[in-house]
């Protein structure tokens, strides 16, 4: 069992704490919001809570940075310095590509690997966090150049322990593949609930109320994410904009063969997407 | 307690009459698909297989009519002459004004009522069919000009036996707005579905499985739902249409603020939604 330092506290850093405590490991949790450590010892997410990211990350064997991106690009350098020469480092950012270039050029780069657990939700915070968000969730796993064989091995035991599947992937094609299957969602959700009238909550059904979910997600850190993915997501929404508008074109002419064709083909691009997935 | 006849036995016409049956009700059940009926019989859903429509209705109190929206068309007429003089006479399709324009022109105008259950998933079939789906649902009810009160009682009050919560609402003014909360997100969630490549697969999370899920919806029966509320539609995804653009453009000029805005706006228009709506 390790000494795992997670510094984040948020949804997914609370999540892989509580997680990895329950597998067996010794968690150390540091948040610059001290209420957020004070949950995570308050729920048994962590077994202590630091008292700065030097006391966090200073003996550990596994340091994860759960934190929003730009502040994970902004912490990989001290954290370089701070943590033990041998510690494995692994982050959580939704977006890869810049995070692993960084992590390329650290002196540790090859005991430091990008991650991405695809398990976050509309909410937020160690309030909402539990050992079993992770479990039969992807974690994309985005080595840089650097990173070495053995780190890989650690890096995929680590997600196998939290009930997770990791994927590797390269970080430049993590980040395009996100854009359509994470960062599109989001947006097109968030274009739905800009859609709706204060007197459409006479007549909702489960459909829109599942449709815009996500729009409840926090803005600013969505924000961040967009910003740090912008060109895979521009592309992204020209796709989508293309296969909207086609639709609507069924509709203005009254194509219904066209319409359903499309539908159809919407009902096999879902199966496929079930195909070998766990459920 | 009264005689009902449930015509079509899908996820709808099954929710109710198991719903019906639970509340103490006799329900006798018809479906051109023998197959239909049978499920019924075999689930419990019915009490009674009709061989016939004449043989459904002819003794009925209440008439719930759950086939397809051109079905139900075709049949009120036909329900008009068969069913007893008094019995009431309910749609349940998910477009209402062409429905409640025909109720008005039948003899029994003062006994016919349009609804609709906002209960409706990607599923469809009465394998799936289930007491508990309509439970907290809003059921809308769209009285035609020539509705007696005394039938939109009797209507409300069916609604309310099966735990689904009754919403009076003008037909024209239904389907503009189920335009934007059901035919909108069914929509929007087929292109999001035509975007995925068949690779994306290695990437998935929760938020793009949750988006999809209407993709999996009935082609064919959607189709003809867009056919009959085209209009209002085709104007509701030029609203949507309006606020995607405008999102991709943030994304395209780098315009965070407007981006942090309009998700900020998105998270108020949710939590608008849900004022006042059961869990």
């Amino acid at each position: 069992m390790s000494r795992v330092a997670v510094v984040g506290l948020g949804l997914i850093g609370g999540s892989m704490a509580a997680s990895l405590r329950r597998a067996g490991h010794e968690v150390r949790g540091f948040d610059n919001l001290a209420v957020r450590t004070a949950v995570g010892m308050e729920r048994g997410l962590i077994d202590a809570e630091a008292a700065s990211l030097e006391d966090c990350v200073g003996a550990s064997e596994i340091v994860i940075l759960a934190t929003p991106v730009p502040v994970i690009l902004s912490l990989l350098p001290s954290i370089d310095t701070l943590a033990p020469k041998d510690a494995l480092v692994v982050d959580t950012g939704s977006v890869k590509a810049a995070v692993v270039d960084m992590m390329g050029h650290l002196d540790r780069a090859e005991r430091a690997i990008g991650g991405h657990p695809m398990a976050g939700t509309e909410s937020s915070g160690p309030e909402v966090a539990s050992a079993d968000l992770l479990v039969n969730r992807t974690f994309a796993l985005c080595p840089s150049a650097r990173t070495s064989r053995e780190s890989k091995d650690r890096a995929a035991a680590l997600v196998l322990e939290m009930g997770s599947l990791p994927a590797f992937v390269e970080a430049g094609r993590h980040d395009d593949v996100v854009a359509r299957t994470s960062h599109l969602p989001q947006l097109v959700s968030t274009a739905l609930a800009l859609c709706l009238e204060p007197d459409d909550r006479a007549l909702i059904g489960p459909g829109i109320r599942g449709m815009t979910r996500l729009a409840r997600s926090d803005a600013r850190m969505w924000t961040e994410i967009v910003y740090l993915n912008r060109d895979s997501i521009a592309e992204a929404m020209r796709i989508f904009s293309r296969h909207f508008e086609e639709l609507a074109r069924t509709v203005e002419d009254e194509d219904m063969p066209a319409l359903c064709e499309a539908m159809l083909s919407s009902n096999r691009a879902v199966a496929e997407l079930d195909a070998g997935l766990p459920a």
